[in-house]
């Protein structure tokens, strides 16, 4: 059950509405102006001014369920709104490597259009002798673009006492797929408030990932934006499978904001276009693109990461699509 | 090796090439201008005028490669050409069920806009108790459905014995996605020469897809269109995975046109729209919709058909996106 | 609904049975001493003698399912009983490939225990340009190998139009992995009555495997044999993800008898003894073992065979792991 | 690369081994009397005596390969050494619950044969709403469940800021499988020393897994036994797909003990003891299986858990079993 609060309802008059509600052995939680009431199926709260309606979700994840905002939440990082209907580009490289190399990315993807910087600077890497990224340097020199460009940062943190580090530097914070169910994680940014961008596990069912953004906004943090970065198939001739369905059904499923990552989802540089556009044209609300000026140099990811110039191309290609969709780019 | 043959080659000098392939060991294959030499890594020809070009193709597809038609081929259906830059639409019932009811359906597709009328008169079904389609009753009644509107027909074969019956009445045959790798069908229907819609296995990689595809073009057929319709993973929330990054990896690594349908893909009549803007975007040749007047009594997939009403604005949408990719739809 | 007939009813009292049935809308299917009504829930019979009893059946596939022979089915292939609590072992070569290699490998498999000899006439395979097999000339060898040895023959049949040069030859019909939902093919093997051997597709859910068999049981033939062989899952590491949950599962759902492939499952010789063994452990009823007296030269699946001599050291341990576990290898 | 020490060799003779590999430019990890050079391919070291050997592994997981300990290793947890040839059973509940639940059941399963008792005193839910397990609060149950019985304990950790408080209760750390990915957390149990359980996640490949150890190993703590515990696939029938082939196939290419989880495998309580039975078959190390007293009123995962009493008839048929393949239960 979810109750949606009164605008004009007191302190005291929700506090006298949770009272009672864990009088009755449930479990309340608040964010903003409603109230979770996890497995309560039916509520007699006629005297309780506060709430002004009473909505049976039947879904297990109320609070981001479709129902809960029909006509769905904006996310507000830094200047830049994601999830009003426009279609917001985050570009950059797959991991932050040097001042030079970040810079001179971030200068290119801001003059071809992109709204966030992406960056790593602390990265998730299947091997222990791979590149694990800057660290601590690597958000120094974030902020450092940002400043610059004046474009929203968002970048991974992979464990929660990296999180304080990290908050000033970082606009949206990125929980990555293979940390989509690491609870402690996401309670961590759930109590840290600043917006979370949350990818979809490589195995993970849509409904897990709506059960992942609960956890982030049970704890007490609305910002949530999703993001599709494909799902582990047995196709080998591709990185994953990029899951559009799923972004279609979390668009009626739920009212939070969901991007697309090609770069991920393909591997292969010369799909990013193609599947950049089919995720502006399924309805998603915005793209996480991997950019590097000597992809064949990079650290990480070099194979699916498109250089400037092609970043820009795609810019373009995105806005005539859009206009034609009634959709700002 | 593929070799290209020159348009003015004379007969007797195709077949002296061809002796000598022969001789050498080889199993050449021709299909229209073109010799397929399997295993051949180099070949000297110089002696042969009828070669125009040898290429040395890296898949083990050399006919349906890419490199073999780099601009692309284009399959006559009836009056319809799919595969030249347009976008083709295929819309019909899932079944074939009643005169009414198919009549009435192809009426309101074409008037919609659809290229050719689909609709099942032999059906695949799990089940052997399940409604298995009206058979050779239902190749009459898309006989009749084309003669009153034109509509070339698109309809599924399962089995060889049948194939002499359903050529008159059928324009393009599909291979359903559970006979993907029924290799005595796909060599039943290379040496019938009719145009082939190849669906995608549930499990079937793009490399065995195309390969499927190389059966019938090796055993004379070039007139192959695939179709992407989802594949089978993990995830219980939607009927299949739509694999779009499929559609746009073979727009590069083959010269067949290639379809989606987004319909069995999702099992959802409401992400039928969404994706099919989708499958333009990416890239992909056309759709195969299923519509149905009454999807609710429908003998099959009725939850995955939409009423004409839809299919029309659905049409409408995709013109607009067309326009603005310089696609005609 | 499933109707169990009485022993001693005579031919016009189940005939009546039937019409009567007939006449109520339904559309009974009768093997053996069963009469299988799909989609009934409830029938009032009291006046019909025939039927001793009526079962109603929570599955989708009331003639194979465990309920409608609590006790199991033995399926006679020759003189060799499957699924009797023995373990069957069915061995030999991938393809047939000449006189001289069957032959050698048929008295090898013989000598060391096996009960009956497996080899492929007629071969799928993913490339039109590998290795088809040897067809009619292949079954002519098998006949041959059967005479000399005495073991009943298993291979793979593709095409219902082959059906009839094969009967002579092979005692059992492998409906290969591709082939699971040629429904065709399976009412061709359903009407043919020869003991068939039904391997899971790729992609293929226990149901739907279920179903398969269903079909071929309710077109008339019960004889029918499971097998699994490997399932499609993500891991690059192995051909294919061995499900023997699958097999417990199954053992519980119906009363067919199972074996288990574990030459395809794992695609790695090395790997074929242990797996042999689980199965064994698991409950399965059986093995189907690829056996090659030169894998290294062999023309399909020479990863995955065995050599004659590793093989008999493979029957020792079932031997000794199915006299602990009360079974007879 | 990977260098083997030499048991007389001095601290010095390594010192400066390793500050020669450092020099030329390699990051060496020494564990135990091993030392991983990543990705060196070929060393001159003819002029330091403490290596006693040099072997080039040629897989990205030097420490961890079957090549750096041919005979395989034994890890030790508390009094129970595992990966001896032995099979090691682990039981008990999924939740530490009660007092009352806890105790009963640490009695039933040692007095059944259990080696080391299972509670889950932090659990990971897919839902914020479900129960979270009773924290620190299970841990002291546990660490008295271990007094009265004698049996060490296995419990999951998911935040390294729990370990302090864990290590001192818990005699083998787990790694859940949502967790197997989360390399903070693995350089965090790397770095505790402690044995560690790490569990294959739902889609990661026998290549992550190993990778993963590797991850633990590098970090300084060679006792790592792995645990394979089904992986997600399209199959709805069952919780997830036990993939004992990659049991067969790890024993191959790694050193370490592997245990299956049966329970977690299938999700139902009939299917776990002939899986645990395939599971010795096929050479796992033991087995970690869900036993309850009241599976019925289980917080979590009651359909996997088998009574008490099904645990003593398994490990006496588990017993049998082993005998016969001269493995001690």
């Amino acid at each position: 059950m979810l109750l949606i609060l009164s605008s004009h309802s007191s302190q005291a008059e929700i506090d006298a509405l949770t009272a009672h509600l864990v009088a009755l052995g449930h479990r309340p939680r608040q964010v903003r102006r409603r109230i979770s009431v996890p497995g309560a199926r039916a509520l007699t709260l006629s005297g309780f001014p506060a709430v002004e309606r009473a909505i049976d979700i039947g879904e297990p994840y109320p609070l981001v369920a479709r129902a809960a905002e029909p006509l769905g939440t904006t996310v507000q990082v830094g200047k830049v709104a994601v999830g009003d209907g426009g279609f917001t580009l985050m570009a950059g490289p797959c991991a932050v490597e040097s001042r030079g190399q970040l810079l001179g990315i971030a200068r290119a993807v801001h003059a071809a259009g992109a709204h966030l910087l992406r960056g790593g600077a602390f990265k998730p890497r299947t091997s222990p002798y791979a590149f694990q990224g800057l660290g601590a340097d690597g958000l120094d020199l974030l902020a450092e673009a940002r400043a610059e460009t004046g474009l929203p940062v968002v970048s991974e943190i992979m464990d929660a006492r990296d999180l304080d580090r990290a908050l000033p530097h970082v606009d949206l914070i990125q929980i990555g797929s293979r940390n989509m169910q690491n609870f402690s994680l996401l309670k961590a940014v759930g109590a840290a408030g600043k917006p979370v961008l949350l990818k979809r596990g490589l195995a993970a069912t849509i409904e897990e990932l709506l059960l992942a953004a609960e956890y982030v906004v049970a704890a007490g943090n609305p910002n949530v934006i999703l993001c599709e970065r494909g799902i582990r198939t047995f196709e080998p001739a591709l990185r994953n499978t990029l899951d559009l369905g799923a972004v279609a059904l979390i668009k009626r499923k739920s009212h939070l904001p969901i991007l697309v990552d090609p770069s991920h989802a393909t591997g292969d540089y010369r799909l990013v276009a193609p599947l950049a556009l089919a995720a502006l044209a399924v309805g998603a609300d915005g793209l996480l693109v991997e950019v590097h000026d000597q992809p064949e140099r990079a650290q990480c990811d070099g194979a699916q990461s498109i250089r400037p110039d092609r970043f820009a191309r795609l810019v373009e290609s995105l806005r005539t699509l859009g206009a034609a969709l009634g959709r700002r780019v």
